[in-house]
This record gives structure tokens, C-alpha cells and sequence, in this order.
């Protein structure tokens, strides 16, 4: 068993650092707290015996030596960056779980065939830098370090830039790494376990994903003495895209959801209709072809709203992935050690996006789940309890070691 | 006749201050660059042998000394300051037509009876600091200093803390000046006078306003994990707020209009469902009872909306004046200044508001406009011609000599 107490200290300690305004975190990709959040972990995984390597894309592997010079290393990880109002457990329940793993086997001297690579993935949230999981998704193959460096912030600051200047910019090349497995636990960030009274999600798979970025380009005027037959009004553009996205998700039910987090008015005052309207439509489901059925849906019925009120309209993806199956000896390593355990579990599938999703595609792949209250998360209120944490590191911990071969 | 080439010399002369990014001006109230505009537009009064005097609010008076000692000034302006992304005329015609208009009876060595006033008063656009015609506000007992020092703009710095700054803190007490008559020339901002062919609106009314700022409170929540059925999408209930406040001022054709120019989605991430969202309905019409009936029933809708959603709604009033007739004498003046003058004129009602709209209810107002391209205002791109401008300077120099009594 793993030590709940002491993973929860890790916890509220790395909670401290970049503070949110009500009681969860603001610890955005590439910040000065995002690089006090690094030093802490590297400070622990110094403690804990592990040599930390830093790729070019500022993720961070500490290594625990493995028994077989020559067998590949099991990754455990997830992310220590948040959303600008972000809860302190999503992403870091998933580093400080692997960690606590490692602290477990140092202290019961376990040792494993294979090296256990403790891993905290760059830009994971993609709050700050669209899209999310950009560091592995470099790693897998995805994206060309030029385009991860090159994407920029809504102030235009750079990836690239910002990684550099806190310090972070690693010298192995990304995705050079070559992996036996990789395994990581999160926090669900939705309601099912906790309705259904699970500790253990047993992750079989997660939904595809695509951001739709929008702009829209109306015709800047005066509110006032603008007659309502001259306007090129983006912002009602905007409001019918918003509503159709609704209709499309709810005639995908179930297992599909849509929505709009993050909108630009331009030049966004009062008394001017806006020249341009910029803002992201978010699409996920599990199933491949509704995914692609609802894509084309928004885009075709975007462009026809548009084209009635003489709105421009133009579409750039921002962020996508396939839905994803997990591997399934895996899956069943962690069923078994649920199982194992004594832990009450179910199958489920990710409705967010995690860095496991693109390691899938370069290893042997699968997460485990736990539960969080109200199915909260992207939000500062965000809460789990030591319980879940503990259970859902211990079976980590167990499935690891299955995997890593004592 | 007043010198239209120098008019347009100085038009373009001060299009030079806070250039814009497309032909036209960023120069936003208490910014470097308005107070860059007011040094440029002080050493031109002062070349004219005007004495400046400044008031608490930062509003310019300019004064030109009449015969009559104990006769009181007639005031004569507009603003020097523009939108973020603002045209070169909109304001900036009627203080610098004001100025052209003294610097012509200079010329002709011509005396009135009644001082003349060149205005500029501050914080006419209220794109920085909302409610617009700010200062003239508070001149005319609207509202209090104590208010409009502490208008805070989009980062939280405050009306009074920049006049300050900027060192345009008068000590004069805001609107304890009399005045025997106010003048106001402007741009139309509108298409009207372009379409019928006119060179001269004469002013009668202008459109009463309301602008309600709505704050919607959602959950935040993560938009991949988070059931449709379990979101409290407040991104959602402003799509269709926007949407029906579009139906009600369609239902309120003709002479009416409405729409949102402003928008803030908190926290503003992509994968993030706002957990506030922030707009302001922009309502305007001549008639009192459609705007307090389109206020009501936009409130009421509102609130249904919300409801319906489980969004949070709160309105906040930040902009509001009644819809005004202007004084029938001037209306008068300017008409047979026009008419003598050979120019084409029309009636016309002002859809934008005005500092006149204050002046009015302190002193005896009207209003003249000249035509702009397109209708376009609010816009870089706002554009008139220099015949156009030296007709509305030349009435308004008329005008205000029939008042000012020669
Ligand atoms: N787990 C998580 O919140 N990841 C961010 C990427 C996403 O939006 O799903
Ligand atoms: N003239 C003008 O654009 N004034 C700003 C106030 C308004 O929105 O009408």
C-alpha cells in the first residue's frame, strides 16, 4: 500500500505554489509559478534517488533505475500545469500519484526489471497555449517542435519564447525516448464514479476531440446610428453558432457534448458592433464517425448563418485528437489490481484529453481514474478526497509494478 | 466663410496623435496620447488668443472674450477623444470646427457681444470608462465627481487616478460655469444625410439610450467532461439574450436599434465553460415609452432566459440618457444659416448620443451634421469630405455669430 499521508502533504505543498483566488490554482503553463512548481517536484525526485532529464519541449523525466540495463522504462505520469482558475488536483493528482509509487518502492526496497520514469508533460492544459497535451503530442509525433514553439499566447508571447525564459528549455530531443509502457492516473473531472459509488475508474478509452477556432468578420460601427438593416452584426453571428452548437450536441446524445469557453470581441466596446468576433467551439465524443458527422454539421450550418447576415467566416482546427482505446493488457493490469486490492471499480471512458492519448499512439498505453465531488473540475472549488487519492495511487502503484516486472 | 484647407490642415494634423492601426485613431480618454491631443489643440487656442481653462473632470473650455462683460459665453464643441479603433472625425470635427470658426471671425476682426467657448469635454466615446459624455455629465448635475473619478476601465485603473496622471486635473468646479447657449457639430455617424443627398442635418432630437451591463454566472466546468444535462452554461444564455434582443428592436422597427458591442468570457479558456460572462445591450430610440417598453421587455426575457439555464443574471444600468428635443430656437438658427448659405440641409434626428444631450438640459442646445461615407462611424475606416466638413463648420460659425450677437 501506498503512503495516503504523505502524497496528500505533496498535495496541499504543491498546491501553494501559484495560488488561485478561491482556494484552487492559477499555475498556467510556462509562468514563474509554473516554474516553481517544477523546482518543487524536482526537489522531490532528487530526494526520492531520480535522475530528471528535460526534453526541448520542457517535459520533465526522473528516472528510477530499473534491475535490466536493457529493458525499456514504464512512464508514469500526467501534468503540474493548470487552468487559469484550475482545481489542485487535476494533472497533479496523476505526477505526485507516480512519485508517491516510486517513494512506496524505495521504501519497501522493491526493485523492477524495467526503469520507472516518473513524468510530468508540458503544457498539458492548453489554456494558455493551444492546443492541450502539446508537449506530448511533439513527443508522439504529432505536432513539429516549430509549431509547438511558434503557438502563442493571447498576449503573442511564444511557446518557444516562454520556455526559455523560465528556464526550461531542455536539451534531448522530443520523443528520442522510447517506451515499454505508459500508465497515468487522473482525477475523472466528471460525475459518473461518484454517482455510481466507484473508487477506481478502469479506463478502456477516451473521446476524440476537435477546437473549431472561429472568426468571424462583421463590420465595426456605431451602435446607436447604425440602422439595424446595415449592420454586418458578427456578434449575432456568433450567438446562432453558439445555440446551433448546442442543438448539434444534443442531437448527438448521448456521448457527445459541445460548447464555447473562450470568445473575443473586437474592438469590444460598448457602443461598437464588432469587426471581428473570435472564439473556439469544443466537440467530443467516443465515436469517430459522429465526431466527423458533427464537424462538418457546425461548419456547414456556420457557414450558412454567416452567409445570412453577411458575415464573414472563416475556420482554423486549433486542437484534435481521435477517440482513443486504451491498451487492453493494461486495462486489465488495472482491473486486476482493483481487484487485487479490494477496491469497487468500473470501466469508463475519458471525456477530457489526457497526454496518455498521444503516448498511445508511441506505447502500450492506459489511465486509471479517480473520483471527484460534484464531477467538478476546470474550477477552483475542484475536490477530491484522501481516500480516492490514495486508492487511485495504489493501484497504480500495483499495476506499475505488474507492468515494470518485480 | 470659414478656410475649409485650414479645417482640414488641422483635421489631419491632430489624425496624427494616437495613430490608429488602419487609417484612423486609438487616442482613448487619459492616455498618452489624449493628452498629447489637448497639448496640440492648447497651443492652437492659444495661438488663436483664446484663454484656457480647465475643469475637474478634465473638460477644455477655450475662451474668445465677448463686448458685454456681463453677457454670458456661448459654448461651442465636441471631444477630442476617440474609440480603440476610432475614425478621424467624430468629435474631433466639432472642436476643431469650433476653433476654425473663431479663428475666422479673427480673421474678419469680427466682435460678438457674447463670449465664445471652443469645448472640449472628456470622456465623450466612455469606450475606456463607461457611461459616454462622461464629463458633460457631471457638468450638467447628472452625475456626481465622487462617480465618475472612480469609472474604472477594463484594468481596473480609475477615471480620476489617470486625469491625474495624464496632469489634465483642472481645478475649476465641474459645471459651475453658465452658459447662453451650447453648439455642437458632428459627424452623423449614420447613412442618411449621404443617401438623401444633403450636405447639412439640422438636429431636432436625439435617440434616448440605455445600456445594461448583464452579468451571467455560470459553472465553470471542464467542456469535455461535463454531461450536457450538468452544465450551467452561462456562454449559452448570452447567445440567446443577444439573440432576442435582436428580435425586440427588429419588433421595435423603424427608429430603433439594439446590440452588444462589449463581451468578456471569464475564465476564457478554451476547455473551460465560463463561469461569468459580462455584456452590455447597447438599446436606442427616439420614442420614451418604446425605450422604457424595450428596456422592460429585455430585462424580463433576460431573466426567463437565465432561468431556464440555472444561470445567475444581474443587470447593471451603466449608460443612460432620455431621448431629447433641442431648443427650437437654435434648431431655427441653424436652419436659416444653412438656408442663407445655400447649403442642402434636412431635419434629422442624432441616433448617436452627444454631449449636447447633457448641455441640454443646463442651456439652451442644438445640434448640426454633416454627412460621412458609407454611414460609417466607429470604424478606422469613417470617412467625409472636405467640402462636407467646411459646410457644417461654416454653418455652425453662422450660427453661433446669429447667437453670440455681433
Ligand atoms: N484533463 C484535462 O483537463 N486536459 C485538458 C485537455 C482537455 O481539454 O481535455
Ligand atoms: N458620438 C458618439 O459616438 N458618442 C458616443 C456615445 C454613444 O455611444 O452614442
Amino acid at each position: 500500500r501506498i503512503n495516503g499521508d504523505r502524497l496528500w502533504d505533496s498535495l496541499m505543498e504543491m498546491a501553494k505554489v501559484g495560488p488561485g483566488i478561491a482556494g484552487g490554482n492559477n499555475r498556467q503553463t510556462l509562468t514563474d509559478a509554473d516554474a516553481e512548481g517544477r523546482a518543487l517536484f524536482q526537489s522531490w525526485c532528487e530526494a526520492a534517488g531520480l535522475t530528471m532529464g528535460v526534453d526541448r519541449m520542457g517535459t520533465m523525466f526522473a528516472t528510477r533505475a530499473g534491475a535490466d540495463p536493457d529493458a525499456l522504462p514504464v512512464y508514469v505520469g500526467s501534468h503540474l500545469d493548470t487552468q487559469p482558475t484550475g482545481g489542485k488536483y487535476d494533472g497533479v493528482l496523476g505526477v505526485l500519484g507516480a512519485l508517491e509509487a516510486v517513494r512506496t518502492m524505495n521504501d519497501l526496497g522493491i526493485r523492477t526489471k524495467h526503469p520507472i520514469v516518473v513524468t510530468n508533460w508540458a503544457n498539458e492544459e492548453g489554456a494558455r497555449f493551444a492546443p492541450a497535451m502539446l508537449a506530448s503530442g511533439v513527443f508522439a509525433g504529432v505536432h513539429s517542435l516549430d509549431y509547438a514553439y511558434g503557438r502563442k499566447d493571447l498576449e503573442g508571447l511564444s511557446y518557444g519564447d516562454e520556455l526559455a525564459r523560465i528556464g526550461w528549455k531542455g536539451e534531448e530531443e522530443v520523443g528520442a525516448r522510447k517506451m515499454h509502457a505508459y500508465y497515468e492516473l487522473h482525477i475523472e473531472q466528471g460525475p459518473i464514479l461518484e454517482a455510481e459509488g466507484k473508487e477506481i475508474g478502469v479506463v478502456t478509452h477516451c473521446q476524440g476531440l476537435w477546437w473549431l477556432e472561429f472568426t468571424l468578420t462583421g463590420r465595426e460601427a456605431h451602435t446607436g446610428s447604425t440602422p439595424m438593416a446595415m449592420r454586418v452584426n458578427a456578434g449575432l453571428a456568433a450567438a446562432r453558432i453558439f445555440e446551433m452548437v448546442q442543438e448539434v450536441a444534443m442531437a448527438a446524445q448521448p456521448n457527445a457534448v459541445g460548447g464555447v469557453g473562450q470568445m473575443q470581441f473586437s474592438p469590444n466596446s460598448r457602443n461598437v458592433l464588432p469587426g471581428s468576433v473570435v472564439f473556439t467551439v469544443d466537440i467530443r465524443t467516443p465515436d469517430q464517425a459522429k465526431l466527423d458527422r458533427m464537424r462538418a454539421e457546425i461548419e456547414t450550418r456556420a457557414a450558412a448563418i454567416c452567409e445570412d447576415l453577411g458575415v464573414g467566416c472563416s475556420v482554423e482546427p486549433v486542437g484534435h485528437f481521435d477517440p482513443v482505446t486504451f491498451t487492453p493488457d493494461l486495462v486489465s493490469a488495472v482491473r486486476s489490481a482493483a481487484e487485487k486490492l479490494g477496491y469497487s471499480h468500473m470501466d469508463i471512458v475519458s471525456g477530457a484529453g489526457h497526454d496518455a492519448c498521444w503516448a498511445a499512439k508511441v506505447a502500450p498505453t492506459t489511465m486509471i481514474m479517480c473520483p471527484c465531488v460534484g464531477g467538478l473540475s476546470h474550477n477552483e472549488a475542484e475536490e477530491i478526497s484522501k481516500d480516492w487519492a490514495a486508492a487511485g495511487a495504489d493501484v497504480l502503484c500495483h499495476a506499475v509494478l505488474e507492468t515494470a516486472e518485480v
